[in-house]
C-alpha cells in the first residue's frame, strides 16, 4: 500500500490557543482570562505576528497526533530522528509479518525489470523469514532478514512548532519522497484544524523565497499551492 | 491572591488515545484502525498494565495545558525548570507591574511581626520600582528591584507522561508549598480528564510505598485521598 | 563482524565535575571555585549521595561520545528511540552497500538450516540491490531491498544520567542481546573514565534488587561483576 | 559584582570530532577509523560546508560546561528557559543570603537619584529577609522579599549547536544587556577551543546578514569583531 496518514487527535481551536498563549506574554491580566477572551481578529494578527518575527514558542502549546499507516522500515527510521516528537510503532519484536506487506518505490515500479527482481526478493525475504520462525528461530530474530521495504505502522504526536520544524525539513525535495508524502498529508490535516499556524510552511523556497541546501534541488516550489499538490 | 490553576485545552479523550496507541506497538492492523476501535474496558486494562511496567511512551499523546495564575516568581523559577514542557510567561521586560500584587507565604502570614516587615518591604520596593520607572529607566531594569514575591502569570503544557514526572517531585513534601498546590490542581484537573492516566500519581510514597529521599518528610501521605486533600 | 563499541571523547574528570556541580545547589561560594576546589573523597561522597537520593541533573554534565561499530538497523533503529541524545549515522542514501555486510544473530547461527537460510536469502538481497543500482534505480530507492540485518555504524553522544536510564532499559535481559551488548560495552568504557558516576547501573535487579516487567526474565543479574561479564 | 564567566569542561577537539562525526554519514568506514583519521583541513573543510548547508546535527557531539557567576535571578530566569541544556543552580532554600550581594544595571548606575534609591531599597529587602529568618520564617519563604538583582551562581552545559542557538538569540541587540553579556563571554571562551565552530555566530545581522526582529535595534552589528568586543 501507499503511505495514509490520519490525525486522530489534536488541541481543540489551537489557532486561538496559541495567540492567547501568546498574548500573555506582553499583557497584564491573568493567564486564564487571556485564553477565554481573544477574538478570532485578534488571533489571526497575533499569528502572523510570531511567524514574522520567528518567536514560535507559543505555537508549542497545540498537538497533534497523526496515525501513520503503510510506510516503510527506510521510512520510520527517518521519522524517529525527530527528536521533539512522541512514537508508538508497531513492534516486529512482538507482531509476526504474517504476509508480504511492503512499500515499492516509484522508481522502481517504473521499471519492469527492477519490478520483478524487487517483488521476487522480497517474497524470498518474507518466505525465508517464515522457515526460521518455522524452525524456533525467535521472531525477533527471524525479522533480520526482513527489507528496509516492510511496513510499519506508528502513531506521531508533534506540537505546532515541531512540525513546522518537520515539513521545513521533509517536505525539501532533496527528502526522500516516501516522507515527503508522508509529511504533506500531514500538513494538509494540520492546516484544516489550524489553518493560521500554518498558513505558510515548508521548506526555505516556500516561505522566505531562499534555498541554504548545498546542492539544491533545481526546482524549487512555485508556492504553497505547489507544494500541498505534492508536484 | 493564592495560585489559581485553570485547564484550559487538552487532547480529547486521552485515556482511549494513550490505551490506542499502546495496542499498536503489539498488535496486527492499522494505526488508524486501532485508534479508531478500542473499547473502553480494553482501555482500562491496558493503562493499568502500563503503568505497572513503567512503559510510559505512549503518555506522551496525551498533553495539558494549564493556565497557572497568581503564582510567586520563586515559584514559576522552580517551573520552568521542567524542560520536557512549554511555557508561555508574562514579562516583567514588556508588562509593567502597576500595583504591588504579590505572594504571601502562609508562614510569615501566621508572624504579626514577619507579616508586617513583609508587607512594608514589599511595598517599598513597588515604591521603588515607580520612581525608577518614572526617572527614566527601562522597565527590564526597574524589575531588578521587584521580589520573588511578586506575582507572575503563565500557560504551560505538559503531555502526560511528563505530569508523572512532575507530581512525583513537585506533590512531595519536601517540595515548597507553593509549588506543591500548584501541582495538586493541576493533578485534579487533570484527573477529571483523564482518570485512568492519573489514577495513582504522586511522590513514591503514594504509588509505591516507599521513599527515596535522602531527609524524609517524616509525614509521608496516606495515600491519594491525602494527597488531593492537600493535607 | 560483531558489535565494537569505542570511546572517542568524553569530558574530563566526569566524577569531579558533576560532584563540583552538585555542590553548588548547597554551598555559598562561587561555581567556579567550587568548580576547582572539590577533593577526590568529597567527590566520592557526593555521587553516592546523588545516587542514592536520585537527584541526577548534575550527572547531565558529563557527556560520552561512543563509535558503534558493526551492529544491524534492527539494532540502530532501537537506539535512535533514545531522544536525549545525538546521533550521526551512516546513511543508506548516501553510502552504497559494496559488499554484503551484516549481523547473524546467535540463535540463527547455532542452527545450520536457518544459518543457511539465513545467508543464502540476505547474499541474494544484496545481489539484487545490486542489480537494481546498475539499472538506475537511486541508492535510496534500491536500498529497499536490504534487510534490517545490514551491517551500520554510527556516533552516539548522551550524558551520563541518560546514558543510567539507556543502562537501565537496555541491559535488561528483556532487551534484545544485540542492543544488550552495545550497551555493557558502553558502560564498561564509560566506567573507565567515570567510577563513581556508574559505580552501580543498569536494570532494576542490579540497582534496587528489583522487577517491574510485566513478564520478568527469571533469571535476574545477580549482581554488577555479572551484569558487566555479558551473562 | 558583574558577570563573570568561566569555561570549566569542554569534549576535547571539538572541531575534530565534529567533522569526523559528519564525515561518518556520507562515507564508507568504520566510525572508529573516521574518527581517528580525520585531518585538520579536512576538518575545517567540513564544518564550513556543515554551517553553510544548515546541517548541525553533528555539532552535538560536543558539549561545553560554563561556570556562570554574579548574574542577577532575572538573567538566571532567562538562561533556564533553554530547555536543550543542563542547569546546576545555587539555591535560595538551601543556601542563605549572608550579605547583599546583587547587580546594578548600568542604567540605574548612571542616574545617581535611581542608583541612591536602588541601593537603599535593596539593602532594606536584604535587611527584612535577616529579621524574617531571625524570626525564624523558613529560608525558602523569607526569601520571597529577595529582589531579581540578587545574586546567583550556575554551571550550565550547552552542546554547540544548542550554543549556537543561544548565541543567536541572545547576543541579538534586543535581548537584555545581562544576558548579552553572558552570551558573548560564552562566545569568547567556546572559540579558543573550537574555533571553526563557533567561526561565526550571533544574531542574524551577523551570521546572514538580515534581521527578523519585528521591531529593529536599528543598530545592527558591523561584524563579528563588532560582537566580540560588546558593542
Amino acid at each position: 500500500m501507499a503511505a495514509l496518514v490520519s490525525l486522530i487527535a489534536s488541541t481543540p481551536e489551537p489557532d486561538r490557543l496559541v495567540a492567547a498563549s501568546a498574548r500573555l506574554c506582553y499583557s497584564p491580566g491573568s493567564a486564564c482570562d487571556l485564553a477565554r477572551d481573544v477574538t478570532g481578529e485578534e488571533a489571526v494578527r497575533l499569528l502572523k505576528h510570531l511567524r514574522r518575527s520567528g518567536h514560535l514558542s507559543p505555537f508549542e502549546h497545540a498537538s497533534f497526533v497523526f496515525a501513520v499507516d503503510g510506510i516503510s522500515r527506510a521510512c520510520s527510521h527517518q521519522m524517529v530522528r525527530h527528536r521533539i516528537a512522541s512514537f508508538s510503532q508497531q513492534s516486529q519484536r512482538y507482531v509476526r509479518a504474517e504476509k508480504p506487506e511492503f512499500v515499492v518505490p516509484h522508481t522502481v515500479g517504473e521499471v519492469p525489470e527492477a519490478l520483478s527482481c524487487f517483488r521476487e526478493t522480497l517474497e524470498k525475504a518474507y518466505e525465508a523469514y517464515g522457515k526460521l520462525v518455522a524452525l524456533g528461530i525467535p521472531q525477533e530474530d527471524s525479522r533480520y532478514l526482513l527489507p528496509n521495504a516492510c511496513e510499519t505502522h506508528l502513531v506521531v504526536t508533534m506540537n505546532a512548532r515541531e512540525l513546522l520544524h518537520f515539513f521545513s525539513l521533509r517536505l525539501c525535495k532533496r527528502a526522500q519522497w516516501e516522507i515527503r508524502e508522508v509529511a504533506r498529508q500531514m500538513l494538509l490535516l494540520a492546516r484544516e484544524k489550524a489553518p493560521f499556524l500554518f498558513a505558510t510552511a515548508g521548506p526555505s523556497c516556500v516561505t522566505d523565497g531562499t534555498c541554504g541546501e548545498a546542492r539544491p534541488c533545481g526546482s524549487p516550489y512555485a508556492d504553497m499551492e505547489d507544494l500541498l499538490a505534492g508536484h
